[in-house]
């Protein structure tokens, strides 16, 4: 192996005791005392590495690896050290500390590129703590939006209190930005937050892309009643439709089993809640996927066609809105191949997969041809403190990730 | 008319007033000071119509008119004061009030007869205080439940305290039972809190029975993960096995259209309630009714049924606990015919029509013959500030319960 996997190991071992919860779990807010904590850390591998390390004006952190020509685009490898609020120790951690790793380990063998190598741990991926994630990845390509800096926690925090406390006076965003045609290209290995990988017992996988979610908002109203009182034919039950709404969506997504399309009804609420009453409001969400975007805008028309209907017959008022609507964005054809090459290179089989969950390489896929590496996550169980990925499979990625990066490094 | 409307209305206005909130809606709490309040504005309109008016040890209100014959058992009306916490100004109210008034108006005509008439304002009908209602005509019954006492409200006060605050000292339970065959019959006036008489145009119904619930409480367990990375055939979705289920709930009772049957899901709770993650825990409940037992019990087989068939399907854990399981309570037929035979007399034209909500006239109904009298409920909203019953339909629904009460009282 070209990478040091026992120091790999030792690394995420490390890492996992910043903002340690119970014998498995991590809680590491972003631009928390924790995460600069994590920083603080990757910052001293990265400084072993060869590289020069900085929090940038978005609070990223960043490593530079100086290649002997600085006028060429670089190559940028990350993910994000920032958790769910009761999140687990692979998510984002996989992809910076296998960065690290596969630099340092470029770093031993004395070698010194042509192009400079950027390792960067995104600020706030997650989105939980201000309702709106990516911001990092968002705030190095100049794509934040008006009023995020505004944008509060659940303590009443704003961001910019935030970076402010981090240490930062958003005097830095300018000089933090990359120019269009700076980046040459964004690799990121993750872990694969879904049980393809497991069930078909493959400890890495070449993502194909990542599929844009089409997220909806659908309220329901009808009007409430005893529900020992109403006749049925009389009903106007707002969660009977969002019942039938969830069942047509399910048959919709369903009725090709060939397509890897998915659809989901994660929340719903219930108004006045009452076991005896009539639901009179019913709000819940959508989520749809696909890899394909004309079969996602297919459903979607075949979904609000089923709404329609179904809205009628119940005799309810129907309000939906439109809260995300991503298109699938894919990875370079030309990375994939070289990360399946160096899969096969090391004896590995390796699916390709789409990616359901976005990460910042969506964000990237903007600016510049993008790779992913997925590692195998056991039973699927991400964002909960279950998550876990073996550190034989982390090397076996990493090692990919080693290969990936050479060979791009050493290409024209 | 034998009674007096304006009287009624009168009463009606003053009552509304005791724990009003906005212009129409009413919050009397069981045990509570506006109750008290309440109970002292009836007894002086009790007394003014010839009854001995105190409160018994279960915080009944008790009014006595007093026969000729102390032997006879008594006829008892009346209905309840307490409201729901988001209540409206005529349920319970309209049955306490029409039992004062149809008194009162026998009173002052002179006429005392041989039997003995109670009216009670029972305690606690609603029960969201203690989280179980009908104490009061338990109570009268001796049909307490070991613990009842020591249920607390969301202040964390049992029963037992409020029952002292209200100035009882939990001596008074024996005293306040009344023995079996001491009840000759029960008469309710009740608001219908249903559509089916406004929707029918008549002011004035009769009832034929109560309709006893079957409560069930269902818990699904199936397995998270992100929306976004779980292929649809290895989900383990349990809103998806909820939304069947409501759905076919709904088939299953309305699969007869000249049943009565009904069938709602008011309550759903989902874990974790995320948009991005699929539902691990889903819980609601069951509210199934019909009128006819068999029909009803054949209903809860067909359900349990496809329940099993759903959960299979969609790999889920299911748990289902039974809260409730009433049987339906029939009015006399005796009693029914006199309540018709007085709404002809003034010439209403009454449909008869079951009840789905329960009354304290379904205690009492374990204990002697009972009847009751539906009054129209605009829109069938009840539970509600904006339930609503024009003064107009009250008095005839009042007219009604008088002719009844003194066919009662004249026939042997």
């Amino acid at each position: 192996m070209s990478i040091n996997s026992e120091r790999l190991r030792s690394h995420f071992e490390a890492m996992s005791q910043i903002g340690r919860i119970g014998e498995t779990g991590v809680c590491r807010p972003t631009l928390s005392n924790l995460e600069k904590q994590a920083f603080e850390l990757a910052m001293v591998w990265m400084q072993e590495a060869g590289m020069e390390a900085r929090i940038d004006g978005f609070g990223n952190l960043v490593g530079r690896y100086k290649g002997t020509n600085p006028d060429l685009p670089v190559l940028m490898m990350g993910s994000h050290l920032d958790s769910q609020p009761y999140g687990g120790r692979f998510d984002g951690t996989a992809g910076v500390l296998a960065a690290i790793e596969v630099v340092m380990s470029m770093h031993e063998k004395g070698i010194r590129p042509e192009r400079t190598i950027d390792v960067i741990s995104f600020a706030d991926e997650e989105g939980w703590r201000f309702k709106k994630g990516l911001f990092g990845s968002r705030g190095i390509l100049g794509k934040l939006e008006e009023g995020e800096l505004q944008r509060k926690d659940e303590d009443g925090i704003s961001r910019e209190q935030a970076l402010r406390e981090f240490g930062l006076d958003l005097s830095g965003f300018k000089d933090s930005e990359y120019a269009p045609g700076s980046i040459h290209c964004f690799l990121e290995l993750h872990i694969e937050q879904g049980p393809v990988l497991d069930l078909a017992n493959k400890p890495v996988g070449v993502v194909t892309g990542i599929s844009g979610p089409l997220w909806l908002t659908v309220k329901l109203r009808g009007m409430a009643g005893h529900a020992g009182s109403v006749p049925m034919p009389l009903r106007k039950d707002a969660l009977l439709g969002a019942a039938e709404i969830a069942v047509a969506l399910n048959e919709i997504v369903t009725a090709d089993p060939s397509a890897p399309t998915i659809g989901t009804v994660g929340t719903m609420q219930v108004f006045p809640g009452s076991r005896n009453i009539i639901p009179e409001e019913v709000t819940f969400t959508i989520d749809l996927r696909d890899i394909d975007m004309a079969r996602r805008d297919k459903c979607e028309e075949k979904l609000r066609k089923r709404i329609d209907e179904i809205v009628k017959k119940n005799n309810l008022h129907c309000e939906i809105s439109e809260d995300t609507n991503s298109e699938p964005r894919y990875c370079a054809a030309w990375i994939q191949d070289i990360i399946q090459d160096n899969c096969v290179k090391i004896g590995l089989d390796a699916p390709r997969l789409m990616s359901g969950p976005f990460h910042d390489a969506l964000t990237l896929s903007y600016a510049c041809d993008y790779g992913m590496i997925f590692v195998r996550c056991k039973d699927g169980i991400s964002h909960n403190p279950l998550e876990y990925s073996s550190y034989e499979d982390l090397a076996l990625g990493t090692e990919v990730l080693y290969g990936t990066m050479m060979d791009i490094l050493t290409s024209a």
